[in-house]
């Protein structure tokens, strides 16, 4: 069946870009990038990724002509009408794609559709962004889990609600994503779940970014270290006795990219 | 001061190499193997990249001549010396340096030397692992957390055992590293702890290699099809709902790398 044929014609990487710097892509997703004849993009990547892919080829369904953001179900149906079409094409999104990414409901669509498809997955920011920072996730000696929660959930969804009681019983770092905003709230919760208030806590804002900044304090002081430096979306919240390591090592650790915030 | 100019003439990147296929290392890890004057290195980050190293730069601090394991002590000794001699070191670590990696303490050490060091995040197999076969982390209606467990403790730590039981009730997905010889063990816990015995499970062994396997079940037939088919380690184990996404997308999805193992 030529319908059929058609479905198979094109194919899609659904690629992650990594937390923002440009070096920290994968070298398949920079390949990919070259290579493909399409990228549907949105913001996250970042203006440095994203300014690298011939305008020619971009398409961003972050936002539409009108200002309003791009349903899910506009991106699903775009990169099955482009691969219908024979195209390859880059679903690119920020960090990776299967990380608080939806990557796996556009996967799902794919498949439902007959459309070809790999995954190439990409520095998650809730990893990299610490790491740079010189905040370890583990640590042999007193940490065996790391946990990434999402600090921005769906207002929608009833079930699954983020069990912060039972996250604070793993002992494990706490990595929250998306956590800017709410961060009074969540760290509320911890307090209530027994978290000791002592627990050193890191926001790196930005991370990777040339305006990266990191801000840290405890459970007890980080509200107010986040209000006197005015942290601004995107940054990651690292709740363990890991966020402390960065006080440790920070005078000899080069993160990197030129400045250097405000360590509270 | 001689001594303190020596102690930072040098440089050390602690460098992840990611889960194995080359393609997936960062744009920058790829240059600063290039770059650099020397790596120390494990078995870990595989032999495609090690091999793709010249030999002349490479030290093996995986295996000592006598066939025994090099204790860490001896890695972090050789990374200060290294870079008092003004090298430019790379630290080449599987996966993310910082996630069960020990890049916490070589970094520690680093700083406590006064050596300069700089952290480039890889690709950890737990995360890369799922992606590449079609599993996603998290999944916006049904997962609002992802749990990264070591199934491999140190045997001399007292303190921080795996709490599976706060693990079970995060409800979120968890994904264990290093749990292949223990995958009976903590599918006891979970399963004391009130999981759904018909919960999903994958093992993905050998992610984003060329013998990449994937064995599919739930947590009451998982040891079984583990044993059936043989999985050996290095393998992750993915848990929750999410595992099951990899047997509704298979058809369509391109693991990059030639074989595909038994879907069991």
């Amino acid at each position: 069946m030529s319908g059929s044929d058609d479905a198979t014609a094109g194919f899609v990487s659904l690629v992650g870009s990594g937390p923002g710097d440009p070096e920290l892509m994968t070298v398949k997703a920079k390949r990919l990038l070259a290579e493909c004849d399409v990228v549907l993009h949105d913001k996250l990547p970042g203006s440095d990724i994203i300014g690298s892919i011939p305008e020619a080829k971009r398409e961003d369904v972050g936002k539409r002509a009108g200002g309003e953001w791009t349903p899910q179900e506009y991106t699903n149906a775009r990169l099955v009408e482009l691969a219908r079409e024979g195209k390859h094409v880059v679903r690119l999104k920020g960090g990776d794609p299967f990380v608080f990414g939806r990557g796996g409901e556009e996967m799902e669509h794919l498949a439902e559709h007959g459309v070809e498809f790999e995954v190439v997955p990409g520095l998650s920011s809730a990893v990299a962004g610490p790491g740079v920072v010189g905040i370890p996730l583990t640590h042999r000696d007193f940490v065996s889990s790391v946990s990434l929660v999402t600090g921005h959930e769906d207002p929608t969804k009833d079930e699954s609600a983020v069990d912060w009681q039972a996250l604070a019983d793993t002992g494990g770092t706490l990595v929250v994503l998306m956590g800017v905003g709410k961060l009074p709230l969540y760290v509320e919760e911890l307090l209530d779940a027994g978290k000791d208030p002592e627990t050193p806590v890191a926001l790196v804002e930005r991370a990777t970014w040339p305006d990266q900044r990191v801000v840290t304090g405890t459970l007890d002081t980080i509200v107010e270290a986040r209000d006197e430096h005015g942290v601004e979306p995107p940054a990651i919240t690292v709740i363990g006795q890991v966020a402390a390591t960065r006080d440790r090592v920070k005078a000899f650790l080069r993160d990197g990219r030129p400045q250097e915030g405000a360590d509270g």
